[in-house]
């Protein structure tokens, strides 16, 4: 069972990874009681001095009081030379508190700066949970002397734990890249399962890395991997208020500095860290509330980039099409439904949708070929992959989602009492 | 039990309305087998000579066969001293079918021009069902001759019935308005319950009156009702490839010619149609698949019309608030996420909510007279009214929705087979 008491999710990788211990990274993870009982529901980070920190971040306009704190420390390019803290708290996302969720962030990063002896404006926050009730933060104050003297550099599992609200399984992913005179390592964690359809960044992500780079070169590296991974994913194509993305590099790698993202180095660790921020994304999906199956929609042949993007998202988060997958209907009829509605420029006549191999329909209609038999037992795996050809030009996306089922309703029509 | 074996939406009025005959306007009903067995699936609507006739299509990029030939002809401008027809199947939406779609179309059409003496492009048609399958369109035409012999002004009823699909009741509504010498009697049938998220039309409607006015008067005063009936309804987001909306005036009423839209008369006529519009989208949200709850999502004081809509859009079609509504939980923390993915203006600290009378939240928080076990209680109602006031301008919108149950899964994961 995971920690919110429902049952692991189909889709859960075996087990959490071994993730490589990041020099300069500790994790600490206690039980506040800020709104579960019997579970650890806070994580202290502690990022050693030197560190660079990139972060993204919720495009909601109604963003929770810890993203609009980020944001502005972020955005002061606060002194690099000074280490830095992330305080995560589950059970209380601190969104839509007003003046009062203001002073709860203030109150519990002033703590947090006081016991690490850090400036205020290098410790960041996050709170994840329900959106609307005042955040206990005495709470987590009273615990941050304990959660510091439980820092630890293999906290990180602990860590994937603490955070979780409706997720089933804890999320890690890792890489290990070549770099000039030495490895470097990258390890993140992600909670993440329902209000799943991110804006720039999602959920809470958090990834460490030892390599050696500036601040201003890692947001770069981070922007760019964004519309690939955390913006290609969805669950149920609502918006997070709290979504918040942070990548922190350590440089104790005894690898040289990356000081050129288009160095064979530079090119290297931008894959490796884009790899880990996809991994996450997709061990999002595969929490999804309720699911079943994992769905990689792959559209091709748009008339532009955005055009794939929104046929993409149209069919991932089209009820119907998640309704028919998780009834294992081959049910195409709704992907062209979906097509249709979705604003981009489409051709009946040139559309082609398949299953996997199986080409379903083409030119307008049911492809000649069409076996409904092979359809429906295709319908039964447990991964899919649906692929939508516009037969327009070169725009293309590949975006992952998961079914609609009674999970959902189950999970979503009782959440917060 | 509806039509489709399931059980009737508790929010179905008692019964169907009593429906003002239409002099001019006969319908006839009967069973083809296009895909059900044991109950009627096409209707025949014979129109009188001297009508007008004006319409409203979906804008997907795959629609249906029907719709693109309705279309056509309708800006054909076609001769209105000819009589019109209007055939319908349920079962089949002859959509996305390709060259042989059309083929059907015109087999359709053209047998009941010939039956019924009238030129070919005065036959309109609509098909709901199934999209991808061919329609077999043989078993319509072989009982086009019964159709005829069976058409008769009563039989508006059967005719609402006939065109269910996952409809569980017929819908329909009439209104009678004062015209300057007689009453002017208007009626309209609906059906609908699933891939509701119209875009300029919806569903299939017919709506016929007895009024003398000019089709691009029709079309107008049909045109200017859209935005506050038919496009203010969702059930899941899903727009379908084959909502059709067409309207027919016999002018047989007593009254006088309605000139001007403007006038005392062409007032009134207005009001009345958009009653009726209002009326029949509404009785298509109740219909939702699966819902339980009745939900008006009231907003005001966006920045404009537009964002008034979009933001409204956002509430009806968050499957959390969807959740949320059907476990009778006030989450209204997932209202403000709603409004904050929905791209339009928002200012948390201006944004005010409530249910019913209650205010819920306001100034950026939780509302000081927040009562949990009042808004609780209120949730239990089966209609519910959902204020978001933005506090930025003058924009507002108001649109209909239902709630998200596990109803919802039940029918659309096992709807084709």
């Amino acid at each position: 069972m995971g920690k919110a008491g429902l049952p692991v999710s189909p889709l859960a990788p075996a087990s959490f990874p071994e993730l490589p211990v990041i020099a300069g990274v500790e994790f600490s993870s206690g039980a506040a009681g800020v709104k579960y009982q019997g579970r650890t529901d806070v994580t202290l980070i502690r990022i050693a001095e030197g560190s660079s920190i990139a972060g993204a971040f919720t495009k909601s306009s109604t963003r929770a009081a810890c993203v609009l704190d980020n944001q502005a420390k972020l955005a002061q390019n606060a002194d690099t030379n000074a280490g830095a803290a992330i305080i995560v708290n589950s059970g209380n996302a601190n969104a839509f508190t007003g003046a009062r969720g203001l002073e709860s962030v203030a109150a519990v990063t002033g703590a947090v700066a006081d016991a690490l002896g850090l400036p205020q404006n290098r410790v960041f926050s996050s709170s994840t949970g329900v959106i609307g009730e005042p955040l206990p933060h005495d709470r987590i104050i009273a615990i941050v002397g304990d959660l510091k003297a439980g820092l630890d550099e293999a906290g990180v599992a602990a860590a994937a734990r603490a955070i979780m609200t409706t997720d089933t399984f804890p999320k890690g992913a890792s890489a290990t890249v070549k770099g000039d005179g030495g490895q470097i390592r990258i390890a993140g964690i992600a909670k993440g399962s329902g209000m799943i359809a991110p804006d720039m960044a999602t959920m809470l992500v958090y990834i460490f890395t030892d390599a050696r780079i500036s601040a201003p070169l890692l947001q770069g590296a981070l922007v760019g991997g964004l519309a690939s991974t955390f913006n290609a994913i969805t669950v149920d194509s609502d918006t997070s208020t709290s979504d918040a993305l942070i990548v922190a590099a350590t440089g104790r790698s005894d690898a040289a500095e990356i000081t050129d993202l288009s160095s064979t180095e530079g090119q290297a660790f931008v894959a490796a860290l884009h790899g880990v921020m996809r991994e996450l994304a997709q061990l999002v999906v595969r929490d999804g509330e309720g699911a079943s199956k994992f769905v990689e929609i792959q559209v091709t042949g748009a008339a532009s980039e955005d055009d794939a993007h929104r046929v993409a998202m149209a069919v991932a988060n089209s009820p119907l099409v998640k309704t028919a997958i998780a009834g294992e209907d081959a049910n195409w009829g709704r992907i062209v439904a979906a097509v249709g509605k979705s604003g981009a420029e489409a051709d009946r006549d040139l559309l082609k949708i398949s299953f996997g191999d199986m080409v379903l329909a083409e030119k307008g209609w049911r492809s000649p070929g069409y076996d409904e038999e092979k359809a429906s037992a295709y319908m039964k795996n447990q991964n899919l992959i649906i692929g939508v050809d516009l037969g327009l030009g070169q725009g293309a996306r590949t975006v992952w989602t998961c079914d609609l089922t009674h999970g959902y309703i189950d999970i979503n029509a009782d959440y917060r009492s």
